[in-house]
């Protein structure tokens, strides 16, 4: 029995003393919220924690971790936070911990199984776990431990505008409102920023864009010329992947990144019916009904394409 | 005493059998929100009820009015929703019953105080008032009510995103998701959908973008020459309005719309500490805090839009 409840992954966390916090790649509000709220948490109880990730945090994370002491110690137990598969983790984490996660939270259906879950669907976030977690553990919660969830939960349902919003997510906002979280200020930096070079970038962007499938399915390619002639780094494009699937009538839009080591990244978000994860595992990838990714073979790049166009087209005229 | 508590409010509404709602022009959600969700409310407890708006109302809005009989009486007692001034009813209107609204039910600080009032500012949105009206009325809340109050509270505070969200707004809309508001199809309309039309605005407003007061303004214009070559119609650009203050540094974005009567419309947005509200009032406008507005004379643009520019210069000098 693999499958655990709040409770249970509550009372395992309880046992631990030193305790290593692990984010996935290119991390986002949910991952780097989970896990710095948790670690705020579980110092409270005592314990030794600390948090790594496999790539840098960009800046605009850095209210998470103020007032955190550097910690070193040997870690005995290994948690990930909104991790659904450990290649997530990055190559150098996964050599290292791949095979010795203790402990998975997180909420995400193409979670691969690869360690004692605590891995619930229904919850628009993986923070929205570790709340629940967190007041099993009877921590008391500041207003970093409030801004660190409140984050996951924004960032993860974009801003409560997406269908994984239940009653849970606003009460649990509501709350995290009560214990201080700055929310204005949070959305004004996940959402309401854009940089001069990132406006240039989503205009180009949306003058390249290619059609699809009559017009329902939006395509996008970000290539290293266009980050380069717009100044625009790939980690601060995020928002785009959310522009396709915008415009009206298209029930598909595909973000296609390419990163400077040459490979493709793809972002897919669908409207319902179509089903994001279903087409991205097609594709070796993962993730949610709604927003999924895949990586393409940077080698065959114009047929990996043509591959992944087929299977939306495939879906699109199955509805 | 002109100023009325939910409480006093909900026992006026309880005395009356024959009530007209008003809204104000260029209806958004909030106040089509707040006149429909009371309009259902009231026609629960067995009044006649009829909703009148000086606008055409967007189709967008047309869920709101599902199932709703044609009402034909003669209004005995009349109504505003988040009408600020009695001039926002429309010439007509203004004409008609500025002089006779019984209860103003608002959220707008700038409230001119032309009726008896029920107006909290702290409350996000008119459609959380409505709501705890309705409660105080011991209104049963059904789908379309609940749909109704919940585009109010999403469409004002930008989907939970601004500074005017309390806990209570989130516990709110907790409960209206509960009666089965349909939230995330509201927000796939009055946030997701671009049009070809209006991504082709949008771009041609990013071109053609002014800076002012050290890049710490920016100013778009939107001309009827601009609304012919997108295609894009005056009714359907209400997003840009949010476009010039997300960029990076910009304290104040403006965004100003020339009417097809040849006037034009200003909407101010700003960050903390710039008030837009009172920038707007010396232009003999309102609003927010946040988000205010006012009109430019059309025989003088060049000298208005002068005059409001040194306005806001001298508000972010004044930091």
């Amino acid at each position: 029995m693999r499958e655990l409840d709040v409770k249970q992954a509550a009372a395992l966390l309880k046992e631990q003393d030193h305790i290593l916090i692990l984010t996935h790649m290119s991390p986002d509000g949910d991952t780097l919220g989970s896990a710095y709220a948790l670690q705020r948490g579980l110092l409270q109880l005592g314990k030794q924690v600390k948090v790594l990730c496999g790539d840098k945090i960009p800046e605009k994370y850095d209210y998470m971790m103020r007032d955190l002491a550097a910690a070193d110690f040997e870690p005995a137990y290994v948690v990930s936070v909104d991790v659904a598969d450990k290649k997530l983790l990055g190559a150098t984490y996964e050599a290292e911990f791949g095979d010795k996660v203790d402990l998975c939270i997180d909420h995400h259906r193409s979670n691969t199984g690869y360690a004692k879950n605590l891995c619930l669907e229904e919850c628009a976030a993986t923070c929205e776990l570790i709340f629940l977690a967190l007041k099993e553990l009877n921590v008391s919660f500041d207003a970093v431990i409030a801004d660190c969830l409140y984050t996951g939960l924004s960032t993860d349902t974009g801003c409560f505008r997406y269908a994984n919003v239940t009653p849970r997510t606003h009460k649990i906002a509501a709350e995290l409102l009560e214990y201080g979280a700055q929310a204005a200020e949070i959305n004004r930096v996940m959402f309401e920023t854009k940089t001069k070079a990132y406006i240039r970038l989503e205009t180009m962007a949306l003058e390249q864009m290619q059609m699809y499938a009559n017009d329902k399915c939006a395509f996008i390619l970000l290539s290293q010329a266009m980050f380069q002639e717009s100044g625009c780094s790939d980690a601060d494009c995020d928002g785009i992947s959310s522009l396709p699937r915008k415009i009206e009538g298209v029930l598909v839009g595909v973000t296609v990144r390419e990163k400077a080591d040459g490979s493709y990244k793809v972002s897919l978000r669908t409207h319902a019916p179509v089903d994001a994860s279903e087409i991205c595992q097609k594709m070796g990838g993962g993730g949610h009904a709604r927003a999924a990714g895949c990586t393409l073979d940077s080698k065959n790049y114009e047929a990996e394409k043509e591959k992944l166009i087929k299977l939306i087209e495939a879906e699109i005229n199955a509805i």
